[in-house]
């Protein structure tokens, strides 16, 4: 599967990383907002050997139609930010290629317009696009769905300088219906991040636990959408829509 | 839901106290292997107050029989021993008496035989009754079914004096495939019951913890297995049979 | 050893309950404010074997003076409210009596009433007796003289009806100079009792962890108090002054 | 403070990166092993800004003798190998620059060497040289003479490449006196490093947790060492010598 890459920040440089150690994979290019790096390659830049080109583009010296003309891919993952979607959307969907997004902010009217988007072809959009993240959502859920009186609290650790609620916790909360109170939110020295969700029983208590190693793990989620959205028809999907069917193979385990 | 209780020892008497709490469910007797404790109620005994009969009979003194003729019920919860099953289990069938056995250790033989009674009769079995334990299988399996190769570790915790690697623990292990050498048992103090489920991924981890903190888990187990099997068909159900619906009828929590 | 309890409500109970089972110690009564549970003993109440007397009398009919004329014991463990001090106080302290206070909310002139006790004999109080606790508290202590800028937080676990912050909690931030900001409090279903102070460094993180199992830890408590205030002159004692000498004779680990 | 560090290995770099973010102490230069990054200086090669000179100089093309002459530092920061000390360790004691050694693997000659060398210096070693596992080892070392009969166990948790149990947890284990049998390793995915160690009590269960997040940890270990030795006299000492007295100056909390 050939895959381009738009967006070269941290997390960006952190997904190029994790594609190129996986041989199912192919990252033909990357292409960044600014100029300054198109004499190395993402291999040469992140110290990685491999087959895959991995080659640097700027979007002022190359325009999308040019570059997608001449190095062709199967998929694109979106890790820039909210307004690139409208340079390359519309081209990219003409030619089939599938786009996998996981820009955390998208406005309602960008949504919109990936919904547009996705009637030509596959689109996928996560705005925290770690499996683990999401399979906690999916295990929470469920829980929560089968007691629903139980009390539940979120614990969500992170360091000292970030600011705010994390997204996650938000999104967790809304999830399963909870108070902003019940969001506990702890800031110390340089925890990379860390969620748990408290289920309170009368008798017993169930935590699920989320910590993040390194940004790598957006690589690995962009990847596992990829295998998953690869045979998919056209039309919009997000990260349960991948999840779910896992459930309904899923061998009947106590029996 | 009119429910008679079968075995009243440590697990028993704290099944018994649950049942006492709820409305729903009315503990119309108890019946024990040893005589002795005909005089009082449970209700007495566990000093609980309520409109719940509660009456306890010994096997000796009380047929089975004649017990249910006179003190007809809906459910029999059965918290007793694998041998039990073979004094009331034909004729509760006959009356259509759904039956809920926690039973932790039955014969291939007992199995057999429970399976013969679910042709007249809702039958319920699970060895290890409570809610958080099955759901921490369930949510395990998935994930595992989601990552196949993912790293998976297992660490239990009880109390000093408990030997051999629990029960559970051992159950986590055969469903999700792992070596006896992925279970790390620790004994110390007083610990009740602590089971946890490493996922290892590169680049990040996910736990699923459950923590036991009274017998009367189990209470709430049979309770939640009484309520969801009340209007199921003849047949013979287990804990995950349960818990699946709740998945399918889950609202779409990420669109 | 012999002791007398005064205070027989649920932490009373749980502090028999341990004294009972210890050879080195021995119950000879307990002392309670309300009348009614004289005719049997304390070991006949909680179902233990033993040699211990564990005499139960009340307030109304047996006054404290007559009742250590009759029966003497070596040290008072007191877990019955503020006001019981002032009844038993100057009398158990004219006759030597050690006394071990665990009463949570006693005021600043109650405090200064156990300080004139402690000129005529040795006086030991700890608002939460637990040894854990305490040690928690000396170790996070430790830490943050060790490296001031550390990043702090607690986090405190109870069951749901739990109203306001816990008093331990608060204890560790008042210990640390900690913000009410820094404290995390969750209240879901059954949990007995989790503190976890949380040190964020910036590249490793220490977390302190003390969970309650039952009442039965305030009698180790106590006991753990008795023991090491048995040969020590009058005066007023803490946890923290019968912690430290163990420092103090500490091998040199790591030589 | 000039700090002259030699190693520049993975951890050499990541103690590298930590001198320079802090303005107290100044890296001098850096002695590598091999040559061929004489061209750059640390700063530059690690991305980091600041005053410091960080110049990079090979064992090949400058003598130990010759670089201090030209460079002179106060404190030695050793994460080379075991061999090295033999080459710089008599002339910089001869010299009075204090050593700081965090080699894992000295031989006990090596270690016999080192105190010479503390007759005319002041020389520290650790194995494992962070502040928090250090702590660690202090702190359950004292909570295990508080109370020497409780039980104890350890996890270590690692990433999966990880073969044999952790130096730490087996440090752990020979200061804790424990069996073997009482250390419970896990290895799974991308765990960068965690320790924890239980006590468990009959009613309460106390944990001491260690989580690495980066290496640089050994560069904060480092540096809290050269702080705590600058005016220690000529002399051998360890974690435990500069750990000690902060527990003697510390406040009494509770009183």
């Amino acid at each position: 599967m050939k895959i381009g890459l738009i967006g070269f920040g941290k997390a960006g440089k952190a997904v190029a990383n994790v594609i190129l150690q996986y041989n199912d994979f192919c990252l033909e290019w990357v292409l960044k907002n600014s100029q300054g790096m198109e004499k190395i390659t993402a291999k040469e830049f992140l110290g990685v050997d491999g087959q895959d080109p991995g080659l640097i583009f700027s979007k002022e010296n190359m325009p999308f139609s040019e570059l997608v003309d001449n190095y062709p891919v199967d998929i694109i993952i979106d890790f820039s930010d909210a307004e690139t979607i409208s340079e390359y959307g519309a081209d990219a969907s003409e030619r089939g290629i599938k786009i996998i997004s996981a820009i955390s902010h998208y406005s309602e009217d960008d949504i919109k317009f990936l919904k547009g988007l996705a009637k030509k072809t596959t689109v996928f959009w996560s705005p925290n696009i770690t499996l683990g993240v999401n399979y906690l959502l999916f295990a929470a859920s469920l829980l929560k769905n089968i007691a629903p009186g139980v009390d539940i609290e979120v614990i969500e650790e992170h360091f000292k300088a970030k600011s705010g609620v994390s997204g996650t916790a938000v999104k967790i909360a809304e999830t399963l219906d909870l108070e902003v109170e019940n969001i506990n939110s702890l800031r110390a020295g340089g925890i990379v991040g860390k969620h748990e969700v408290v289920f309170g029983f009368p008798y017993q208590t169930v935590r699920l636990v989320h910590e993040s190693i390194s940004r790598e793990a957006f690589g690995s989620g962009a990847l596992f959408a990829a295998e998953n959205i690869k045979d998919k028809p056209n039309g919009f999907y997000n990260f349960e829509d991948i999840l779910r069917p896992y459930f309904f193979n899923q061998a009947n385990f106590l029996s």
